[in-house]
Formats: structure tokens, C-alpha cells, sequence
């Protein structure tokens, strides 16, 4: 469908507004490009969105990251693009001001918690699942992710996330795909970059686990037209539903008597972000064989053939990743950006759209593995030619924020946010800012993002040991160059036991040819000299002599 | 009344338990002591607390600002300290601990914010007004804070106020002595060290002010009695009332018709917050009458007499300020902490309780002054005779922390939180912390400490242009010292339009015997220089030769 002929519809319908979303019944979780009607009816491409469409106008609501990229994907003469902080409080804002109070939505596509918030906003929703409909493209292959790399086996699991659940719940019922994926040890050949089963879930407070997908005969595993009959079942009990990943239609499928909590305590997600000792081994191992891969890559690099593009980067270094065992996939879309490109933050080279590697400025590349002991992610911001005295003054100001935060210890009872300050903070120093946050927690050989915990403004998770998060700060220059730093750390308990600190899990070299060494403090230059003290150590015996000459020089002291 | 005649009072009349607050009617503002039943009832003189009473135990609620003081001042027989973040939280659970439902209060002195955190927490909550009581000593005499001093007379304030309340009220009811003292320009000699006016006020969306305050014969003032006759008068209508500010026992005041909101937006805050070109203005100039003081009574320390008491120094040093134009009183009880002293954050020596200065520690000065044109708070840590190179590295540790957020600059937009935490996380690298907040709003010849906006962890106001606020870390070794450093700035313009900056107004040394050097890069050092420098420029000229020379030998640059 196009978007006029959407309009077209809405029209003959008599249907004041719809709400496009990205995602089918999978909240908060990756599509495929054919189920994503956001990207079929307005080009947008980003992983993050909203389409507010009535019969004459349209408004596509993108965060920050995505304010450049969104303009240029999208018809300015039917689409007008709103950079906004709060998704439901802008489009809100929007159907006020066009004097609509009532909004139709496809109810398998709209959390139960955006559901409250229009409703608390004063918009009454209208259910519509024919219109713009929920598809779901199954799973090919589902396989078991085996307890050697997970640590714990799906009844262990079960077991204990049954006894952290509150005596007030008969069941909860699992939504967030990456939940379920995690607590049955399942994976899928589905999503391009995520091996997560697309499935709901159900537990009982018993720690009996049932699981619902449709498109598969893997054993044990029931079609989701059963879920009702299952829902059907707590009359006069309590269930919990976790409110951002739980699609409003589902709530259709309790009975009357249930009471359906949908504000209380997951105890998943916390057991979720604290790796056990088996999978911070295994991020561990994947992060040397990461950055065995990449240093061949940046070996590579430095002596390509003359006239390459974006995308040609992108596929030779999968090429090395490849190789490398436990390779499963990359973990996301490769970010190769040359120049102006960098500077747009999610910008991704496509095969028949892709720029050369320009000459004299840098290139920024952010990409990741899913291993199968391990999910990587790693941005690297590279000379090319020679660079300006302003890129390596802001190149070096990144650095020193990204230092900053990888340096610190913290109490324990920090918050998410703080450790956001505290690198953001240096870079405002030097009138500089970035529009996304400065961190991410990653899923074991699951989502590359993931939640609740992340280093941004808002989040006010407490940091705690053994979880892992990204530090990558960037700095980004519209039409002219983008850079970012970024590394994967863990959090582990300092000397003193009150306080915590990261220790790093990335191993790939930082171009010193873009350090302005006297904007360094000498700490900040220590800390660089051993991150590549660390790097060498851990690489050099996996490296022919060629590519170990090469990191020795690369990485040898300032 | 004793605790013990109290606790046989509960028994008589069968009260499961008693909440005793610190405060009159007149809630966060200070009292006098005759007006503190908190006070009377466990010892405790610290500035926050409350304490649970049932007819055979007592828990006394405090923040961790005064942990240790209030385990010194009241009897561990009777009465169990408890630390806490959430005073109502906190209480809560003891009383469900300890099974009681029904919790007893006096309605004048608990605001509608708490009464309604416990009700949500399903205590029951019963009124008794006569047990423990709503004590008000009230003004000596009132007087006009002239224009001059406030930049705007009272009939513009109250016309502002009014044109930006919005219209779905027909008045607001300002409950809070610091905005009823701003929007009056009315000022009183009554608390010892702020000299608001602790009265009520009704402010109609016509502009038109009414006050309401005891013991006055004001023209103008009516009685409190007046007040349920006014707040009835808005049959039909809706009004405004703060919920922190408000007693509890106010709401009954209205009409059943009215509809109360207590959840709305106050104008007050924020004009009161942004100081006017003429508050600015004398904040200016009250700092550096009272840098003036503050040097000479430093250049008098350094030649003291042997044997003095703390108490001896906050006297001498009154003595300095009082010689200063405009001076109407001390800010707050002078903080002058000898020694291990210095560790009790919130210390104040008494005539009758004092310790002596003691040699080879630090002493530690925390003081301020109500002018008529501005109020000041400066806290310096000075070296006696010789210290260790652990309080040197302390120290310089501190200064680092002061200088980290008095040097930076940040977007528009940027939370309160966020500045506290890049001062403390510089302490945080070195395994260190401070219980209390990094800063605090300053009311122009009012409050010392002005709400809502402060640098502390939990606060999210936005910093704005023309804010004032301390900027004070610190570090406190338990039985061995105490630092803090801080300072009055204002917040301004960058030279970057989208950021702001802090700008300084306290002008007193910072003492270099207890900087190690080599803790310091050169960029703190260059702050540290060129503030000694202002300071030496903006003094000079109102102290005689010998202050003088002796001012720039110690504020030569390092």
C-alpha cells in the first residue's frame, strides 16, 4: 500500500487520524523490511518511529538520531518530518492542534503503556487491525542456544525467575522476544542481525514455561492461536504483563476476572543484564576473535586499492568476521560512513547506494558480530589522508570524554544518567554535545540493544556489577564529518568495595594520527598507551607477522 | 513536654502512634526554638527530621547531613536514629513493621504532599491538634523591602504573578513565608537569620494580594482567623495551593464547591529564582562587602590570639560582617568546626558547648550574611598550623571537584542532577563522596536555602540565566576532619548562545597551604590564579595597607 492510498481509505471510512507504526506484534524489537509498514508508506528507514496519517497530512515523529537521515528518505511535499523527545507527547500535541480526538491504531502494534498514555492524553483510540496490518514473516530455523554458552538451562532459568516472581502472580507473561529467547535458550534464523525467537511466552509462578510462535513445528512450541485458551485459564488470579512489550490486543485475551497487573516487578530483566561467569567468558573470547577481525580489517584498510566505496567496506569486512569462529552474523546493519556521511548518526551504505571513501577527511565505522558466546559492537573513527586540525581537536575532545567515563569508579547506586553526565559533560566543555546516548547494555548472542539499563539522560537504572554497556560518545559536524568512539565495557567491583568501576572488553585500536596529544592530560595519555599495550597483548598471538608488525606500530606508545 | 509525658498521653488516649514534625504551620521554612516541638521533644537541633512516637518507643528520622549529630544529641534509650533518603518511605515501613495503621498528626503541621504520600501508602491518617502544638511565635515587626533593594514593587510582582497564572484558577493561595515575603515585599525581624515575614497569602487571577499573619498591626495584614472566610469566598471555582508549602489542615478551609488543585503549575518559583538586573545587582555588591569582612577576619585568624573557642571565632567574625553597610543579620548559624568537628557536616558551635581551635588540623568556616541588597554563604576550610599531606591531598581533591563544575560550560536544558553530578564524580575517581548536596539557591535578603532549584541528585529543574547557587563539595572523614569549598555563582550566557555558564560572586581566598600542587593541571591552576586574582582587584580598595599586603602575599599566584 502507499501512503495516498492510505489516505484514500481513511477518507472512505470517515477515519480522522491513524498512527503508523514500525513494529508488528514484536514491541520494541527489529523487523524485516517487508513487515515494516512505517518504512513501506513513508520510505523512513530508521530503527525508531512513528506516522500520524489523516486523510490530507501526514507527520513522521523521529528522535534526534534520525533528524537528518528522515528528511532525506521522505517526501517533504506529503510528509512533514517532527524531531521530537517524547513520541506520544508530540503526536498528542499534533492531533490537539488538528482540533482530532480520536485516533485509530492497529491494537496488535501499540504497547499497552503508549495505549495509556494517548488515553491519559485525552485521545480516544480506535481499534483497526485491517488497515494497516500486523505482519509477522516467522521465523526460518529455530535452534537451542546451547547451556555451554548461556551459563544456565532453560529449566534453571525458569526455575529461579518463577521463585524472584512476587507470591501475588499466578503467572507473567513474557512479551519482549529477547525475555523469551533468553529464558528458553532459543534462537532463530529470523532478523537479519538478531538471533532472538520472535515468541511470547508464558510462566507460572510454578516455573512452568509455554511457549506460543506461529510459522514453526519446533517441538513444544505452540501455535499463538493458543495463547487465549492458555490466558483464559487465571480467572480470579493475578497476572503480571510487562506494559512496553505487551501489544493492547492481547489484553482482549484474559478473562473478565483476571486482574492483569501491568506495573509490577519483572524479575527478567535484571537477571538478563547480569551476565553469569559463562557468558562474560564467552564475551570475553568473543571480543578477541572481534578484534582479531578488526585489526585485519584496519591492516587491510591502510593499504585497500584506490576507488572504494562504503558498501565495499562493509562486505570485506564481514569477510573477516567471518572467519572467525562462532561467527553467527553481524549484530547490526554496518554503519560505514565516509566524510559528511559520518555525521549523519545511524547513516548505513546500502549495495546500490553508497559513497566512495573520500580522501583527506575521516571515515567512521561502527559495526558488531553476534558470536555464539558473545555480541559485539565496536566504533572506529579512522584518518583518511590528511586530516584538518579541527577534526583531531574534536576527535581527541571525543577521546577524552570517552576516557573519562571508561576511567571512572562510581558508588554503588549510581544511576544510569549520572555516568551519562559524566562523559557528556567533558565535550560540553568545548561547546559539543551528541544526540543519543552514551551508552547501550547487549544481549548474550541477542538484541545489540538492550533494555532497560542504557547510559542515557533519562534512564535512572542503577549500574551494577556484571552488567555490560557501550561507551561512545561522538561528536557530529552536519555536511561536513561525524565521529564516535566506542567500546564495549563490564562493570565489576573497584578495590573498594563501595565503589565500581568498567573494565574494557573491546580490543581494537584507536587512530592516533587523529590525537592532538596536547589537548591529552598525562592520565588520559596513560590510560590510551595501555588500552594499546592491552590490545597488542591480547591479539598478537592469533596474528600472522605481517599484521603483528603492522599493530605494533599502529598502537605503539604516544 | 517530655517524650515520656508524650508517650503516657498516647497511652491515656489510645493513639497507636504520633508523627512529631519540626515545623510550625509554616512548613520548610525554619523555626525558632520555642517553636520546635521536634526539638523540645528529642534534643535533635538539626535543620530536617521527624520523629514516630508510640506510647513505648521513638524513632528519629534524619537525612544523612546528620547522622552522626543527631546520635550525639539525643538518648539511644529512648530514641532510634534512623538514616534515611525517603522520609515518608521510611516511616512508612516502620509503622508497618511495627503493624500500626493509624498514624496521628497535628493537620497544621504536616503538608498536603506528605499527608498524601502516607494515605497512598495506606496509613490512615487521624487529626489531633492539641497533643503536640502548631506553636507560632510570631513577628517582632515588619518592615518594606524598599524597591531599590527588589527591583520591583509588590503591585508589579503581584500583576506578573497574576498574568501568568493560568486562567483556569481564580486565585492561588501562596503558603510559603519566602514567596508571600518576595511578592509583599514585606520583610520581618522574627526567625534569627531569615527575615521573611511567615505569613499567608491570597493572590486573586485579578492581581489583587491579601495577606494573612498573627501578631502583626500591619496595615493591611489581617488576622488568620480571616483566612477560611477568604478561601470560601471561591465557591464554584478553582484555586491554586502548593501542596509542599500547605498545611493539611488549610483544605478544610474551603468550600466543598471549590475545587482545589494542588498538583498545578506556581508562577511564584521561577521570578523568584531569576534574579532581577537590580537583586543581581546588590548580590554583586553585598559580595564584595562581604569578602571585605570575610579578609579581614581571615588576616585576624592568622594573628590570633592563643586559646580560642570555636565559639570565639563566630563571634569575632559577626563582629567583622556587622562593621559591612546593609547588614541585617548572619544568613544561617555560623558553622566553625575545629578538627574532627569539621567531619559533622551540619556543626555549629554553641556558647555554652565549644571546642577550642585545635592547632595542626583544619578549620572549617561555613557563614553568610543578610544584606539588604543580597544574601552570601562561603564556606573556606583553613590550614592551623601543620597538616597532613592526607588532608592536602583532600583538600586539593575538593578544590578539583569545585573548579570541575565552576569552570564548565552546559547546553540550556540541563537538569539540576546533571550539575551535581559533575562536580561529585570528580570525587568519585578517588573513592570519595559527600552526603549532602553540591548547591543551593539563595533568596535575595530572604531564605538562604530558596526551592525548588538546587544541585542535588534527585533534583530535574532546568538551570536558567540569572539563577544563583552555591557551589559547595566536600569530603568528611568520621572522628578526623571536615573539608568544603564553596562558593555563590550566578548562571549566564555563554558566549555560545546555546550554552550557559556559571559566573562567581564570592569574593574570599582559598587557602593554598593545604593545595598539593601537583594534584592540579594547569587549566585548574590558571582557575585557581585568576580567581585570587579578582578577588585581590575587586577588595583592594576597601582595606588599608596592612590587610592589603597581606591579601596579596596570600593570594600570590602558585
Amino acid at each position: 500500500m502507499k501512503l495516498h492510498q492510505l489516505q484514500e481509505q481513511l477518507k472512505l471510512k470517515n477515519i480522522e487520524a491513524f498512527l503508523v507504526t514500525r513494529n508488528n506484534m514484536f514491541l520494541n524489537q527489529d523487523v524485516k523490511d517487508k513487515e515494516n509498514q512505517l518504512m513501506a508508506l513513508s520510505g523512513f528507514t530508521g530503527s525508531q518511529g512513528y506516522m500520524l496519517v489523516t486523510p490530507d497530512k501526514a507527520w513522521l515523529f523521529v528522535d534526534s538520531r534520525y533528524s537528518i537521515q528522515a528528511r532525506l528518505e521522505t517526501d517533504s511535499d506529503k510528509i512533514e518530518v517532527i524531531d521530537i523527545k517524547s513520541f506520544s507527547g508530540a503526536i498528542t500535541s499534533i492531533l490537539k492542534e488538528n482540533n482530532i480526538n480520536n485516533l485509530t491504531v492497529n491494537p496488535w502494534c501499540i504497547s499497552v503503556n503508549d495505549w495509556d498514555k494517548y488515553t491519559k492524553n485525552g485521545i480516544n483510540l480506535i481499534e483497526e487491525e485491517n488497515l494497516v496490518q500486523n505482519i509477522f514473516l516467522g521465523p526460518k530455523e529455530i535452534f537451542e542456544h546451547n547451556v555451554k554458552y548461556s551459563g544456565l538451562s532453560s529449566q534453571e532459568k525458569a526455575k529461579q525467575i518463577a521463585e524472584n516472581l512476587s507470591d501475588k502472580y499466578a503467572a507473567m507473561l513474557i512479551t519482549s522476544a529477547e525475555e523469551v529467547s533468553w529464558i528458553a535458550n532459543l534462537r532463530a534464523v529470523d532478523l537479519e542481525n538478531t538471533p532472538v525467537l520472535r515468541a511470547f511466552a508464558l510462566l507460572s509462578k510454578q516455573g512452568e514455561l509455554t511457549l506460543f510462535a506461529d510459522n514453526t513445528n519446533y517441538e513444544g512450541i505452540l501455535e499463538l492461536k493458543n495463547l487465549p485458551v492458555h490466558l483464559a485459564n487465571y480467572k480470579n488470579q493475578t497476572v503480571l504483563v510487562e506494559r512496553n512489550f505487551t501489544p493492547q490486543k492481547i489484553l482482549n485475551f484474559f478473562d473478565k476476572s483476571t486482574k492483569i497487573d501491568t506495573k509490577g516487578f519483572n524479575p527478567i530483566s535484571n537477571f538478563k543484564l547480569k551476565k553469569n561467569q559463562t557468558e562474560m567468558a564467552g564475551f570475553k573470547n568473543a571480543h578477541i576473535r572481534d578484534g582479531v577481525a578488526m585489526v585485519k580489517f584496519l591492516h587491510w584498510f591502510e593499504n585497500r586499492p584506490k576507488g572504494l566505496s562504503e558498501y565495499d567496506i562493509v562486505k570485506k569486512l564481514k569477510e573477516f568476521r567471518q572467519k572467525q569462529e562462532l561467527f553467527f552474523s553481524d549484530s547490526f546493519s554496518t554503519i560505514a560512513a565516509s566524510g559528511k556521511n559520518a555525521a549523519i548518526v545511524h547513516y548505513s551504505p546500502k549495495e546500490n547506494k553508497s559513497a566512495l571513501v573520500e580522501e583527506n577527511t575521516v571515515f567512521l565505522l561502527d559495526s558488531g558480530a553476534q558470536y555464539f558466546d558473545g555480541t559485539t559492537d565496536v566504533t572506529r573513527t579512522i584518518a583518511v589522508g590528511n586530516v584538518t586540525d579541527e577534526i583531531k581537536n574534536s576527535f581527541t575532545q571525543v577521546l577524552k570524554a570517552h576516557i573519562s567515563l571508561s576511567s571512572l569508579t562510581f558508588p554503588i547506586n549510581t544511576e544510569a544518567k549520572s555516568l551519562d553526565t559524566v562523559c557528556r559533560s567533558i565535550l560540553w566543555r568545548y561547546h559539543k554535545n551528541y544526540g543519543h546516548g552514551t551508552g547501550h547494555s547487549v544481549g548474550h548472542f541477542s538484541d545489540v540493544h538492550e533494555s532497560p539499563f542504557g547510559l542515557s539522560p533519562n534512564n535512572s537504572k542503577f549500574a551494577e556489577e556484571n552488567f555490560i554497556t557501550s561507551i561512545e560518545p561522538g561528536y557530529y559536524k552536519e555536511n561536513e564529518y561525524g565521529i564516535r568512539i566506542e567500546n564495549m565495557v563490564y562493570i565489576t567491583q573497584d578495590e573498594n568495595k563501595n565503589f565500581l568501576k568498567f573494565k574494557n572488553l573491546t580490543l581494537v585500536p584507536i587512530d592516533k594520527r587523529l590525537i592532538n596529544v596536547h589537548l591529552l592530560s598525562s592520565e588520559e595519555l596513560k590510560w590510551l598507551n595501555n588500552y594499546h599495550k592491552e590490545v597488542i597483548n591480547c591479539l598478537v598471538p592469533y596474528l600472522d607477522e605481517e599484521v603483528r608488525n603492522w599493530l605494533k606500530s599502529f598502537c605503539s606508545p604516544l
